[in-house]
């Protein structure tokens, strides 16, 4: 696989925002039909048919198509980073299931709303404890950038409450310690009910090369 | 959502099989669209058009679909458990990246290959480190069975040691203690030259009824 990189977009604020609205679109449609193509109880002949027309959909996508993956680009607005193929929040993603309209926040809490339907299953009926340690990973990340510093995951640790039921699943985090280099976070999944299910705690280590690059440009600012 | 339970499958062999396989093919074209949706970069019209054709699709597998998620079935062989939903094995599950040839016991060493692609992504061209975490969860829960007592996810850890590339990457997952209930796993992700990028340390623990249903049982053995 080809290696991504940053890239710039050359969209115009209307172009980025036009292709966003039909590749987001398309992103739903495709989690729409994942989520059919499990449930699905049609007989063998059907589903073989609609396979065949399936595999004809993605050929004509394949026309043209980026090698590698999508990697992070920089959009036309200020500050604005289009990291749309993150496996948890990528807008071009259809594994994704954190809601668009569900992801905010106050203060230094970040807070993510995610639809856990029959994809996400481990146990009969409930949440994979893998895919709750999926998603803390991701908003643990965010909540280290918004209140603490940015950096990668060096541990995660996860513990397991109580099993966390199929269906709509809050998520919150927040920056607990920053010393140097080091951001400390805890979160949490709540059911619908609000009793916290899953607790994790990472640490974020930002890379000493990335920090002198900061303390660098600083003295020219 | 329907909550999912245990069922006993009233296929025969042959039919398993066979739905097995046309399911599974229907699954599979699943992952490659979802893949080809991603990197596409047809023009707009083009992937409105394509998105308009997959409602299609969608609306004939909804024909007849269970209403909540797949649960675990029991299958018509001997001791067969189809998990066909499993967010990470799943043989229905497009979201599943365990290869399905990919799957190995060696004593009680569990290995797993997995192909992650550009919808696994996190950090320009690497593995998202949730991505790490979920596939690891599930290995050290099928090595606790394998080598040790089953049970639930109690705590995971994981530690990064090193960035995970996009591609082919090994899983592998031992039971290190077994004491009473309580089963420790040890597990890593090795990139394709065999260097570990992540380790990861669980402890399962069988729930105190399930522990003293065995027991009973095995007074009637």
């Amino acid at each position: 696989m080809d290696a991504a990189r940053y890239t710039v977009t050359s969209l115009s604020v209307e172009e980025a925002d036009e292709q966003d609205r039909v590749l987001g679109a398309l992103t739903a449609a495709t989690r729409r039909f994942a989520d059919a193509q499990l449930r699905t109880q049609v007989d063998l002949d059907e589903a073989a048919a609609v396979t065949a027309e399936l595999e004809v959909l993605t050929d004509r996508l394949l026309q043209q198509a980026t090698p590698g993956s999508l990697g992070v680009e920089l959009g036309p607005r200020e500050g604005e980073v289009r990291g749309h193929g993150n496996a948890v929040v990528g807008l071009r993603n259809a594994f994704s299931c954190v809601r668009r309209d569900g992801r905010a926040v106050e203060g230094t809490l970040v807070r993510y709303e995610a639809d856990l339907g029959a994809g996400y299953e481990g146990p009969p009926g409930l949440v994979h404890g893998g895919v709750t340690a999926l998603i803390l990973d991701q908003i643990l990340g965010e909540a280290a950038s918004v209140g603490g510093g940015p950096g990668m995951t060096a541990r995660l640790t996860v513990r397991y409450l109580r099993p966390t039921p199929l269906g709509r699943v809050v998520f919150e985090a927040q920056a607990q310690t920053v010393e140097g280099r080091r951001t400390v976070v805890r979160g949490w999944a709540k059911d619908p009910e609000g009793h916290v299910t899953v607790e994790a705690e990472a640490m974020f280590v930002l890379p000493r090369w990335a920090m002198e690059m900061q303390a660098w440009r600083r003295r020219f600012e």
